[in-house]
């Protein structure tokens, strides 16, 4: 099997980012290795042996994304016998006179602390995951007027993996509230520490049998669990959002991203982090 | 000011990430703005609208970082008065060459639930954030047979969001658990929990000027934020770091992105999650 390599002087996340874009493209089954934090010629060398062995294992040319910012560490990488593919080096000109600004290359510049110089912007993203967890599944309600968004759903609708993501990727204080078998499903109302903050609520549901599975993993043969309880929480919840007019999505399909994502470009929320 | 467009068919998430990484190289103040899930012409003529119109307020070119599938939609984009690039186009010829197989882009699959193919995956990696969640702060002990890792340090170094990070984006059971005052810091063992797993532990520090800030923030004026008192706890865990031979790093100057990826390279965690 071909072996793919993201290699960096610094964490590597963009390349793997844009390897990732890439590879998407094709129906290939591939092996990932990462090599992150190569800032040494010795550490080069030694990616570069560990890319050439690859070669030799396989038979396949391994195929490398990498995005250095020191030359002599790129090419002891370029050298190798690996198919390498460069981004920056390819857009650093025609970006440069677009912007009518000469580059200058720091590394760990991309992902570091000091986000566009200012290290205030990381800090708040670090205070919206205590936000989020200090307001996970209903707890601290009296949090709610800092809230950026308050997500709301029946148990395991993914509400809490969606709001770690939106505050750890994007810096905003997510809160989420649980829809339980307390709260009258018969007759299912907006909870009332919700109907103060209407306007941050965020809906989501999934389909029933999708729903039903993640919850037999949990408590196989429940009641909790069953096929008919999933399909009636989530027909009472819809309902609800529906008639309180509250914006919701189904995220069966979806991964946190996408739906944090979906999120983001329905509620015109102002992301803290790019 | 420019403004800088990232708009995709998709989340925008690679347009981000190839964008953030090629402005990173230039010192210059701009606008964000990112335009996801663009995918029927009428969005991407509202979108094309918008390009225009930043134009016409701010006097300077946007630049557009796009990621689109459709060349439908992506026409429409490029016909705008916005300067834009397009690295999947540009890469998309030679890695086919390499790869010796045609492009079969599928719009929304690189952060899509079916990562690689395998649903597995994604489940897996909301299963390691429930596992970081339930295994915050030195809760479920007893779980730590399952822990891929266990974060270890003194209160507020960096260990819960640094855990969510590796779980969310890795898919790595990473655990964490506090040192407290409870734990004799004069005379500091490594807690009796911990002793097991050992071999999975990995300390997180702090200097001690950071960390005098960090804990001011919670409790202004306490011992437990005073310089001396986090001079004397950073110093008495690093001991015990050396002396039971856990790797550990100074987390100051690094994000939490950066973070985890050190941790990653310095101990061959398996990512889940690519």
């Amino acid at each position: 099997m071909r072996t793919i390599f993201y290699i960096s002087d610094g964490t590597a996340l963009t390349a793997e980012a844009f390897g990732r874009a890439m590879l998407s493209m094709f129906p290939s089954q591939v092996e990932h290795k990462t090599l992150a934090f190569i800032d040494s010629i010795t550490k080069a060398e030694q990616a570069a042996k560990k890319i050439n062995a690859a070669y030799e294992e396989s038979g396949e040319r391994p195929v490398i994304f990498h995005t250095f910012v020191s030359q002599d560490l790129k090419n002891v990488i370029t050298a190798t016998k690996g198919a390498d593919f460069d981004f920056l080096d390819y857009f650093i000109e025609p970006l440069s006179a677009e912007l009518n600004m000469e580059a200058k290359p720091i590394t760990h510049r991309t992902h570091s602390i000091q986000e566009n110089g200012v290290r205030d912007s990381y800090d708040s993203r670090i205070e919206a995951v205590n936000y989020s967890l200090a307001n996970d599944d209903g707890s601290n309600i009296s949090d709610y007027d800092q809230a950026d968004i308050i997500l709301l759903g029946v148990s395991r609708t993914g509400k809490t993996p969606t709001s770690l993501y939106l505050a750890l990727h994007y810096g905003i204080k997510a809160a989420n509230y649980p829809l339980t078998e307390d709260d009258d499903m018969e007759n299912l109302q907006l909870p009332k520490p919700l109907k103060l903050h209407r306007h941050k609520i965020f809906g989501l549901t999934l389909e029933a049998q999708r729903l039903h599975e993640i919850r037999s993993k949990r408590r196989d043969g429940s009641r909790y669990a069953s096929m008919q309880q999933c399909r009636f929480e989530l027909q009472e919840v819809e309902k609800m959002y529906r008639r309180e007019a509250i914006p919701f999505l189904d995220s069966t399909r979806f991964s946190v991203e996408e739906i944090a994502a979906k999120i983001l470009a329905e509620t015109n929320l102002e992301r803290h982090h790019y």
